[in-house]
């Protein structure tokens, strides 16, 4: 008895506050995003110990290994990023382990030897309510303004062309490789954003809405959408695609995020680290 | 027994060569492919009576409406294509029915008011032994010279760099929105092949190879073969990916096709309606 109460007596005067580790940041967040934590979920830990003491965290788009070294260089080994560190949707290393493939090999051994920790927040910051990354990209278009109150995706802005609504994005959200279909002088008001690559069956239902004239999206595969909205140009249709390409279209979600886990963690430095657009242009 | 006769006797007088249907077509087609035909498989009618008497064919990468119209104006009732015609790999119209798609519904009935067939040619037509998409994109490439022997996917060119790589294509291939990951000075002479949308494991398969420094694809989800190469250039490895966009990086090859339908099918006019690319880029 004595002993017992004199080693809880060392614990507590030698104890500072616990050290915030990882999964304890993983944790508050699942507590704050307001709404039920489901699974299956890909917001799992992609890489590295969920005990570790966190020094920071980097939130980001994508955790390339440009991202993920950059926080590492800023003292940070948190990275909370919204899509996939490992080269496809469910993050699965089998395929690059067997094959002993040089370029997972160098990512991987930098997270290991630097004691990074990588999770995905993806699925739960969409469901959100206003999902995380809708709500952030309509503040990094300044389109708050033209927003529909009863629909978080519509926007009646005031009338322009497609050339016009297109130079216009792709200056705000400084996109490299925007691609567009459609007459570029058709003139519109009515505009829909669905940022990421939702796939094509939400996608042309949003086209098939008499309030939609062009719709802002991530990517699509071009044998789906793409040729849809060709169709649709061809039959003369009020129609028309923005291909943002993945990163731009939704890194501003992620600035949203990082803002949003201020708010509920002090204890650290917590950064927003874009990821760098992948693509150039020849000439 | 007499009726029977006579009823047979002006039968043979009267008939002339029975009208080449498109059925007819598709079962000289399978004969000549030089593979077995085998089931489950995406080459198959999408649209129009097969028994349709055929007054000429349209050989195409995707049957866009645009290239449908086409077809029919210079008096081609059968449309063969590589790439979907309702916006799906499978080709499945159901939702777009159910929810009396705008676009859906007049490129269908276009297609009946015009008793146009279409018929895709996809999966046989890269099995066949060479592959007649890559034959074909050799071919436009001027790369005959050039090709490994022993894997038609693989070239040794003349050194030179990415950017300079990327502008030869660019321009040989005519095309609208190439876009390019990796460092445009890397200078090179290995380059692989894989046309359309063959998926990332095939692709990082490809780029895992000493002997390919470079790889030309149609397109590919952008967490995927797109981050992979990032992350090589990020680790000062000699990986580039160019992405041709879907249809010049797989039209030479129905190009291709045309020909090679002209040697077994000779009743009707057959002609290659290459599809327009969808794209374009603002400034």
């Amino acid at each position: 008895m004595v002993a017992a109460s004199l080693f809880l007596c060392s614990l507590s005067l030698s104890a500072q506050e616990p050290p915030l580790t990882a999964q304890a940041v993983i944790d508050r967040i699942q507590k704050n995003v307001g709404i039920p934590w489901t699974t299956p979920t890909v917001d799992t830990f992609k890489a590295g110990d969920p005990n570790t003491p966190v020094t920071g965290i980097a939130v980001t788009m994508m955790a390339t290994l440009d991202v993920i070294q950059r926080a590492a260089a800023s003292g940070k080994n948190l990275v909370i990023t919204h899509e996939p560190t490992f080269y496809s949707h469910m993050d699965q290393t089998a395929e690059l382990e067997q094959s002993h493939d040089a370029v997972f090999s160098e990512k991987e051994a930098f997270i290991r030897e630097h004691h990074m920790v990588v999770w995905r927040f993806h699925d739960h910051w969409h469901r959100r309510n206003p999902d995380g990354i809708q709500f952030g990209m309509t503040h990094a278009l300044g389109w708050e303004k033209f927003q529909d109150p009863s629909n978080a995706h519509l926007f009646t802005i005031p009338e322009t062309t497609l050339d016009g609504l297109a130079s216009s994005v792709k200056h705000k959200l400084d996109i490299v490789a925007l691609r567009v279909v459609g007459d570029p002088r058709m003139k519109l008001t009515k505009v829909a954003m669905l940022p990421g690559a939702g796939g094509s069956a939400s996608q042309i239902k949003m086209l098939e809405r008499d309030d939609v004239e062009a719709l802002l999206i991530g990517e699509v595969p071009e044998w789906e959408t793409v040729e849809y909205v060709a169709d649709a140009a061809t039959e003369h249709k009020h129609k028309a695609l923005l291909l943002l390409t993945h990163i731009p279209s939704e890194q501003a979600g992620m600035e949203e995020c990082a803002r949003w886990l201020k708010t509920f963690v002090s204890e650290v430095p917590i950064e927003f680290v874009p990821a760098r657009q992948p693509f150039w242009l020849p000439k």
